[in-house]
């Protein structure tokens, strides 16, 4: 994959408030792009951030609070009538599917393309999808009600032949489509040729992983383990560290933390509640944890 | 009442582009502020134009496409979120109160407050709310859907005394509260002095429409007949005059007329489709039907 970063359409928690808009992203994948939760006006943003909602073909929903899922029956319904054929993947919780079923059934909507809905499972970590670019698993965060967080990874292309490599050593031109594919070569005399050794280095997968709302727990963090991008929430300052466990969310103090104990290359914080109007407090709080952390900032793409 | 108002907080049909939003709209009937619809969104809206959430009592819905109520579930989340603990009343179509418990439910929503429910008729013209100072009927539209117009009419206030008056007919004192009332008064000698000669001149009452998606149809126009203003759809011009019967809607040419013939004071056009990024050309083409003619314009408010 050559372009792989995440476009932040919402940044609030619950309330939204000071202009900034319940949780949304964008995901691009090289020319995919993937709708990460979808709170309430995510089509506003989509069109204020001139993503054409017509282009995302795969939909993942963390939870089932409205600030994470309530945009999504206007943005399927916009797909709609602007005239979509193609599948739509919707990966969320149980129920969401009964949610959007009885909206469909009183607004009398047929859809005109298939829309599949698969179940996330709160309880252990799955692979739910993946294509030749890349892979994504979720993994239970813990939350007021079940609650996953999602691990998307690049997958690691063909190697690249290392065409002086391959005259030394002489390999006949119909082995280079397996050595791309990682398999050694033989020689004529015996002797293995580590395919490592007949191809150029290869460029290291990227990974991002989304922690939507949870409290700071142990469990989940080997799913985080040195990702290139955490997107954590971190909806309070440590000073309401009990009213962030109350509700089930994480401090920024706590966000930097976890970011530091998994190694992760980038931290992004997000999820700001409605008592703070300015959100620079935040980000000082978690750098003191983790230095290179950055605040989700609406209609900014982050390059993972 | 002294105000009776409305503000516009969106102003787009099914789908919102160009900044626009889905329909809602702030009554202010003195110190109530009721919304009329509640698109997608409209707790943002309701914030950007500083309007309290919490400081609304009645919430009226006109039907269960997507772009007239999918605010509602984050708008009352936030109002509890926010405290609330005074009652709220909703009108709307059979189904709604569905639409919310199942996503209380999967939310795991406890109200902290009560949430009354008055279901709408959508076959006949029904009184569903009064108070002392102004009273609400609904009225049958013809869309794809049950969908109801709503008549927000002032009540006559009491009759102020006219002190000169009075004192020349000699009425005694506590006969004014029954003037006030608009009882006539029967002086000793046996002659009656009508309440009218007694009391200063009324201010007329006053009213608001609310046509929200309908194709132009007779049968409601007994209901909006002369009412000081008349919010109307007006989703395409006249040349997508089939496309407006195909979908349930109405032409600016026919909000026009539909003005025009009620005899209304004040045409407001709104519900734009996403086809027109100037709206202007609607308003020029209704004001050849209906000179009275201006644009919902978001953000913007009415008197009434």
């Amino acid at each position: 994959m050559v372009n792989f970063e995440v476009l932040i359409l919402g940044s609030s928690s619950a309330t939204p408030m000071f202009g900034r808009n319940p949780s949304a992203q964008i995901l691009r994948a090289d020319e995919q792009l993937i709708l990460i939760d979808c709170g309430e006006g995510t089509q506003m943003q989509l069109s204020r951030y001139g993503i054409k909602a017509n282009r995302i073909n795969h939909i993942f929903i963390s939870h089932l609070h409205g600030d994470h899922y309530l945009g999504l029956i206007g943005l399927i319904s916009s797909m709609n009538l602007m005239g979509r054929k193609k599948d739509l993947k919707l990966y969320g919780p149980k129920g969401l599917d009964e949610i959007l079923d009885i909206q469909f059934k009183y607004s009398d909507t047929q859809l005109n393309f298939k829309l599949h809905f698969v179940e996330t499972n709160p309880d252990t970590a799955e692979l739910i999808y993946e294509n030749q670019e890349f892979k994504v698993t979720t993994f239970p965060l813990e939350h007021r009600i079940p609650c996953t967080g999602f691990l998307f990874q690049e997958k690691a292309s063909r190697a690249k032949i290392d065409v002086e490599k391959v005259k030394k050593y002489q390999v006949p031109v119909q082995y280079l489509p397996l050595i791309k594919d990682k398999n050694d070569y033989q020689a004529p005399d015996g002797r293995i040729i580590p395919w490592q050794e007949l191809t150029l280095p290869m460029k290291p997968t990227r990974s991002y992983a989304y922690c939507s709302d949870t409290r700071a727990n142990p469990s989940y963090l080997p799913y985080i383990k040195q990702v290139d991008m955490l997107y954590h929430e971190a909806t309070f300052l440590h000073d309401m560290l009990e009213r962030a466990n109350e509700t089930y969310h994480t401090t920024a103090h706590q966000a930097g933390e976890i970011a530091h104990y998994s190694q992760v290359k980038t931290l992004l914080i997000g999820h700001f509640s409605a008592r703070y109007r300015e959100i620079e407090v935040l980000k000082e709080e978690a750098s003191k944890e983790f230095s290179n952390t950055h605040l989700a900032i609406e209609g900014c793409w982050y390059s993972i």
